[in-house]
């Protein structure tokens, strides 16, 4: 058999939709025959991992633990979609609390049970946040944990070719960077449709202005739309999307979209958020975004609206305060 | 890219969670870059369109509709879904009557918009009555059309795996024949554990015979015990595995667990159900299982039972009597 890897590859919070819609994904990707079924709730669980043995895999090793000792010890890529769902009506930030306190604990497990984890990706909202969390307590280098943010960029690709009645390989490189919230920042100026510059196309009016301004709320509001339309969330965009970015870090091909990764630098300080990013058998690693001056702008608000939500998470006494990482993490 | 054909692919009953699977799993299989999603519930079905978009999926063409004309025509490979879902508590044969009648408009609108069809896959149950159905007022060869029976032999190897505490690898050719229900005939004398004959193992008490009944039991039931497990009808392996039928009848790997097929030989009559199959090109051929006198008997009654339904259908009026099935399909 032709996987990625031998090693052990952990799905977190895999009796849910998104969860287990990625031990199917990474089944089908042949990412590793070592695939352990991590969630709490067991009879969910065996559900899943009874589904998984159903379409009769050749070759893998399936296991399925409520123990968390058991799912973490010898893992070497670990996904998470392992927090509680938005619901309608929800922002992203609604989930603040309660997923900050499960990314704790995450973390904690994490360096408690497989400290030598070569990739994490975290995919539970608000992500650039339990991303953070996760990373601090887990006392993992930077380059080792990402988040889902790609589904911004994947969004407004998808609505460009909508718009424009063409198909999405006609769109290229969209990109939005910082938050993957509500407050994200959407980028014209890295994106081409049908060859034409997309900032060149709204300066000259090929898109009225209003229709890219409804565009971007299309994008922003992508996943809220889903809930409208589906009666749940998306679950299968956020899977494949997010078992792509581990196979990329297993040394399959590099994740190009952009991811959350964190950032310390002259710019931006003590903050995940998503970037320019390449996921590959190094890990996460990043360039600073470069757009109009209005973009870039707009993602130092978006910055300012993910520390602000960082302090809170502090002020909640989640995680201390950025003075006091270092003890934690020597990485961050 | 690497398709396996370039022809058009619809899925019918794409906005539910077999048909959503379906439409993910044909992609990540790159089975062709035309892929047809098709639902009466619109706004569920433009809520998968939309997660497929999401996925950035590249160089293919994802159609979404309400409309059966266009889902239909130009449609070389179908595969449906599209029947009421199982609940809690009720037997496949429940659902017999309404999904019958969805089966008859299914063959009827096949025969009006895509009557050159290469291969059609019937998953919704009861699947050897619904594909019978089907497949009488389609009016195609029955090469042509198979329904989902595998889920039965693959839950065989999964329980037998599990029973010995072994890899599911080290079971061979688990198989179970004839209804896709409760009256399934389960085959020991095909199979083999750690390279020794199950039946062998059965009659030297290293399976225990009530374990034996107690193992069979558990495949029969397969589907009940995820509903219980996870609140919710299995779907993953069923999109898995159909979709590997329609990949095997493109041209992909044969598929070669027991599909069910039309059957009109000396011993079974006018019927549709799980022989020894293979799906490949040509599409659904089979040869007739050999079991013990014990296990042939079980085939006859599953066979009798499904014979049971079969009549009932006709005298529910949906179909007509045997003796004028060729009027509506010479190859029956």
């Amino acid at each position: 058999m032709d996987f990625l890897t031998n090693e052990k590859l952990t799905i977190v919070g895999a009796a849910g939709m998104i969860g287990s819609n990625m031990a199917q994904t990474a089944l089908m990707m042949k990412l590793t025959p070592n695939i352990c079924l991590y969630d709490p709730f067991g009879p969910a669980l065996e559900g899943v991992a009874e589904e998984m043995f159903h379409c009769a895999f050749e070759g893998v090793n399936i296991t399925y633990t409520t123990d968390i000792q058991e799912a973490f010890e010898g893992t070497s890529y670990l996904v998470s979609s392992g927090g509680a769902a938005r619901k309608a009506g929800m922002t992203r930030e609604d989930l603040l609390k309660g997923n900050a306190e499960i990314a704790a604990q995450l973390g904690k497990d994490i360096r408690q049970y497989c400290p030598d984890v070569k990739h994490v990706v975290i995919v539970f909202n608000p992500a650039d946040i339990t991303g953070l969390v996760t990373m601090l307590y887990a006392g993992i280098e930077p380059s080792k944990l990402s988040t889902l943010a790609a589904l911004d960029s994947t969004r407004l690709r998808s609505e460009l070719a909508k718009y424009f009645g063409i198909s999405p390989d006609k769109v290229k490189n969209c990109r939005t960077y910082g938050g993957h919230g509500e407050q994200m920042a959407v980028y014209a100026s890295t994106a081409s449709v049908n060859g034409e510059a997309l900032d060149k196309m709204i300066e000259s009016g090929k898109i009225p202005s209003q229709d890219w301004v409804d565009l971007k709320l299309r994008v922003v509001q992508g996943g809220k739309n889903i809930i409208d339309l589906r009666g749940r969330s998306s679950f299968q965009s956020p899977s494949y999307i997010s078992i792509s970015m581990i196979a990329a870090a297993m040394g399959g091909t590099p994740f190009t979209w952009p991811s959350g990764t964190y950032v310390n630098n002259d710019k931006f300080q003590h903050i995940m958020m998503a970037m320019e990013t390449v996921i590959d058998k190094n890990g996460v690693h990043y360039k600073m975004p470069k757009g109009s001056a209005a973009e870039d702008a707009e993602l130092a608000t978006s910055y300012g609206h993910l520390c602000k939500l960082r302090d809170e998470v502090i002020e909640m006494g989640i995680i201390p305060a950025i003075a006091k990482w270092d003890t934690l993490n020597p990485h961050m």
